[in-house]
This record gives structure tokens, sequence and C-alpha cells, in this order.
């Protein structure tokens, strides 16, 4: 057998409009609500899978390096999965991230989509069709599977694993919305989101949550078929607080938010308020700001957030592509 | 007629440890919850109201200036409600505060007591009783009801006028509890206190908040009445947290937290985690920190808040002493 069973592929992080926040099933991945997002276009993982009979156990490098901690234990338990389905043979895995570490980008959305498409294309059988990659990639990480493809996407969180996938909304040229993910802080979480998503699903406030959620997505998606920017960055700021309210609010208090980070809010506020510039922000479970812009507006967006935060790294993203299979190989 | 319808009273303000947030009466400012709070010994309001059949209208001082604005305005209509109930002249009133105006400590709940009683004391007829100048005080300011009495308080939140009443929970010298205020910030509210009770009362979270809060306030009572620090102060911060989170994912949003006061309660949580400091915080509708800790750690605490603040100014309370009338006159 001289066939090589390797694959790569790339896949962009996304940030979410609507927030995965409390998981209904931890095994799967379940979500306790639907969500939407942008694909990322600056934030990239390239990912490259090789299956080998010759392996004892997985080879996991991540950014050049060989990881042998939880980081590893963690794609080595979801090729389990992939080998329970497929074959039963250990992994070469070689991935590396477009965006420093520790940015608050979410990494494991990227990460889990490049995998899984590399990993089930390196079986030479052909790759199953999208709905089911999103699948596969969110049984990595929950928001994975909004990676998989490109622009806009809704996942419907659904019941279980069979109708828990994501779709898209509209493809990157429907909206040139722009993302800057202004870097605050590299400091690892205290509390992780797999906590977090523990906490959220015990937390008082989230059935009045998951009350008008459905509402609030409809919403979204409305604005952003009408491509109406002060609509959306009202609903998705307004979204954005009350996560991050549940987070801190929970037990125990996951306060992600740093003293910049609430620094950086009241000053966006201002220049929209009082200064008509139209720009909103969101939040992941960090401490980083993505702020929200239309193109027209990015060059001015640029520029106020490079004075009020110089220290700060920018990473200005447009509607991203979807996740490929290609031949730049890692391994 | 030579009989001078005058009195002068002082009465402290208070933190809130279970906090009034949301009225379901705006009239007569009954709140959707009980609340618990400590006097605060060095926050004081003194007034002298002096009746004169003379006056053709108020004349209000505060600080020292004669006021025609709407704090004025507030001042005059609640003379009315005395008014309306005893004597129909108007009065000269003045107004002092021991602290620094717009330091977030609550002056209305201080000056309202204080009024209050000088109000009725001046009219020369003798005081009513506790409980009824509890109702007098919230009629001025919902948790001015709690300034009138020393120590710890309880503000039964109660139905209508009749039944919204404080009570004393402890004396002064039952727990030396200590209160820093951390003036981080001195601008005023974007958001009015009134407005956020209004954007409290309709909030999707409020519901859920006051389902548990019975357990929350008979837990708080338990930990006064033990003198257990740490339980007090866990319960407190998780109710300073809720509310805050309440408050910014509101409609509209009411951030009262400044990047100063995020970076203050993560270096706060650090000394208490990582270093063993017994200390808590709580926050009011402001940006301005109350860090609580025991009297035997108060000089520690002291000088961590001083090292990690040092352009702040600190104002440090103990259990405070209970409203009351004297001759020291302002008129």
């Amino acid at each position: 057998m001289t066939r090589t069973l390797r694959a790569s592929a790339s896949a962009c992080s996304n940030i979410a409009l609507i927030k995965y926040w409390g998981k209904r099933d931890f095994e799967w991945n379940i979500p306790l609500n639907d969500s939407v997002s942008m694909t990322l276009s600056e934030a990239v993982t390239t990912t490259t899978v090789e299956w080998d009979p010759e392996l004892k156990q997985d080879e996991i490098y991540l950014g050049g390096e060989r990881v042998l901690d939880q980081r590893g234990l963690r794609v080595s338990r979801y090729l389990d999965r992939i080998r329970e389905q497929y074959y039963r043979m250990h992994a070469r895995v070689a991935s590396v991230n477009s965006f420093p570490a520790g940015t608050g980008i979410a990494s494991s959305a990227s990460g889990f989509a490049a995998l899984g498409l590399a990993a089930i294309a390196a079986l030479g059988e052909g790759l199953p069709d999208e709905v089911e990659m999103t699948r596969w990639a969110r049984r990595g990480s929950g928001s994975a599977c909004r990676s998989i493809q490109a622009g806009f996407v809704e996942w419907v969180g659904g019941d279980d694993d069979a109708s828990s996938v994501s779709r898209q909304l509209a493809s990157p040229d429907h909206w040139d919305l722009r993302d800057f993910v202004v870097v605050l802080s590299r400091a690892p979480k205290a509390i992780s989101s797999s906590e977090g998503h523990r906490i959220a699903a015990r937390h008082p406030f989230m059935a009045a949550r998951q009350e008008h959620l459905a509402a609030r997505m409809l919403a979204v998606k409305g604005a952003l078929a009408n491509r109406d920017m002060a609509t959306l960055g009202a609903l998705v700021e307004h979204e954005a607080m009350e996560v991050q309210a549940i987070m801190m609010s929970g037990e125990p208090s996951a306060l992600y938010l740093q003293g910049e980070t609430i620094r950086l809010i009241h000053a966006l506020r201002s220049w929209r308020e009082d200064e008509g510039l139209p720009v909103w922000f969101t939040l992941d479970a960090g401490p980083n700001l993505h702020v929200l812009c239309e193109g027209s507006h990015a060059l001015a967006v640029r520029r106020k957030l490079e004075a009020a935060a110089p220290r700060a790294e920018l990473l200005e993203n447009r509607p991203g592509p979807a996740a490929t299979v290609h031949d730049d190989h890692l391994l």
C-alpha cells in the first residue's frame, strides 16, 4: 500500500453576532440556542492530516511544535471519533494559525473546521456533503461548524447530533462588513469556555434569554438581508452585553472584560453617539473587542482605534471564504 | 407669632449589600424587592429647614449656594408633600454634605433622610415614630429610608406607602465592618438612577432575579448575624455583579463601570484569591468601588488600595449612627 492518506485544509475563524453560550449536550456540543456569525477572512487555520498505519499513536504539531498536553489530547479524542466511523489507524497532524496565539480569536473554531475537513479528506474516500461537514466540525468545537461556510452563517442549534448544523445566510460579497479585532490582552482566560458553558447552562437568567432570542435572531437576519448597519449594530451590541452580563454574574463570576475593554467601549460609544461615526462592537469570551463597521468607514475606524489604543494589535477582517481542501501541505 | 419654625438634622448615606434597583411604584418609591444596607459613618448630610410664613417660595441652598435648578425643584416637591399633610407655608432649606459632590456616594439617601427629619422637626409638633420617619425619607428618595437607622438596616420593600419601611437589623457595635469608597471618577452619570429604575423594571432578567432574591436576603442576614465575612462578601459581590449585569444589558445599556473599576476588581480578586487578603467589593449605580473588609484587615486593605489606585480618593466608613435632630443650624 503506497497511497498516501494525506490531505490539507484551511478554515477561517468566525465572530458570533448572536452568541453560542451554554450547551444542552456536552458530548455532541449541542447549544442552547441558534447563533449567527461572520466568517473572518484574516484568521485562518491551515491543517495537514496524514493517516499512517505505522504510527503507534497520534503525533500532533501545533505551530511547528509537537504537543503532548491537553491540546494534543483534544485533537486525538477528535480523531477517535473519525476512527470509530472510518479507519482504526493513527495520524500525524500539523496545524498553523495565520493569527497569533492567545489573541482571543476563536482558534478552536477555525482549528476544528480545518482538522475535520483535512482528516476526512485524507481518507481519500471523498468528502461528505457540506451539511455533514458542519456536523463534523461541531463535534470538535461547537462554533467550528460556523467556520465551514463563507460569509454570513447561521448555526441551527437543533436537539441532537443530526439536527445541529450550520448553513450559509449570505456569501461574502453580499455585504462589505468589517470586523477589527483589537488585541488588548493575551493573558490566558481565568475560566475556560468549556467551564463557561457549564456555568451558563445553570444561570438563572438563561431561561429569560432563551425566550427573547428567537425574536433577536430574526431581527439580525433581517438586518443582514437589508445591509442595515445601524439596526444590526444595535442588536449585536445588546447581544454582546447580555452575554457578558451572564458571564460576570454567574457562579463563579467570569469577568472576561479588562479595564482596557471597558475604556474602549466608552470611547467607541462616544465616537458613535457624540461624533456620528457608525461603529459598533461585540465581544467573545475574552477581553478583546471586535469592532464592527461597513467598509466605507473602515479607514476612519482604524484611525480612531490606533489613536485610542496605540499599543493594541489590530486585525481587520472581511467576510471570509469557506473552508477548503488544498495542496499546500505542512507535512 | 415669634416662635421660630426651624430645626436641623444630620443623616449618613448607606451602601446597599442587597440592592434597590427597579421600582414597582414611582410615585411612592416602592421597590421591586427588599434590600439591606450598612449606614456609612463618614458620608453625612446636615440640613436645616426653616418654615417661614413670609416666604413667597422655597429658598434652597445646597453646599452654601442657592439652587434654582432641578435639584431645588426636587426639594420643593418633597416639601409639598409635607405641606399637604401639615402647614401651607414655604421654607428656607440649607444642606451640606461632609463628602465631596459627585463621588458616587448616594447623597440623595443621606439628603432626604436629613431633609425629612429637619422639615418635620421644624414644625415643632414632635417627631413621628421611627418607622413613620423611614416612610418620610423614602418618599423623597427610596434608599433614604435606610439612612434613618444606625448600623445595619433592612428595607422591607412592601406593596404600598404604608408597608414600605426600614428597620434596624443590628447596631453599629455589632460588627466592625469597613467600607472604603474608592473615588475613581466624578463624571456625572450618563443614565440617571431614576431612568435606571425604569429600565430595570422592564428588563427581561428581572423576574428571575426576584425569584432568587428572597434566599439571598436570608443568607445575607444570616452572615450579618454570624459576622461571617467570607459568606457575606461572596453574597454581596455576586449581588453587585448581578445588578451591574442588569444595568449594562438593559435597553438602553447603562454601563456605569469604567475601565479603572474593572482593573481594580481584577486586582482585588487577585489579592483575595492569590494572596489570601479577605476583601470583597460592591458597587452602586456608578464607577466607584466600595471595598468591604473587617476592621482587623482595614490597614492592609488601605495600603493595597493606595498602591493600586494612587490618585483615587479613599473614604473609609464604619457602620454609622442613626439620623438625628440637633442644634447646629446652617440658617
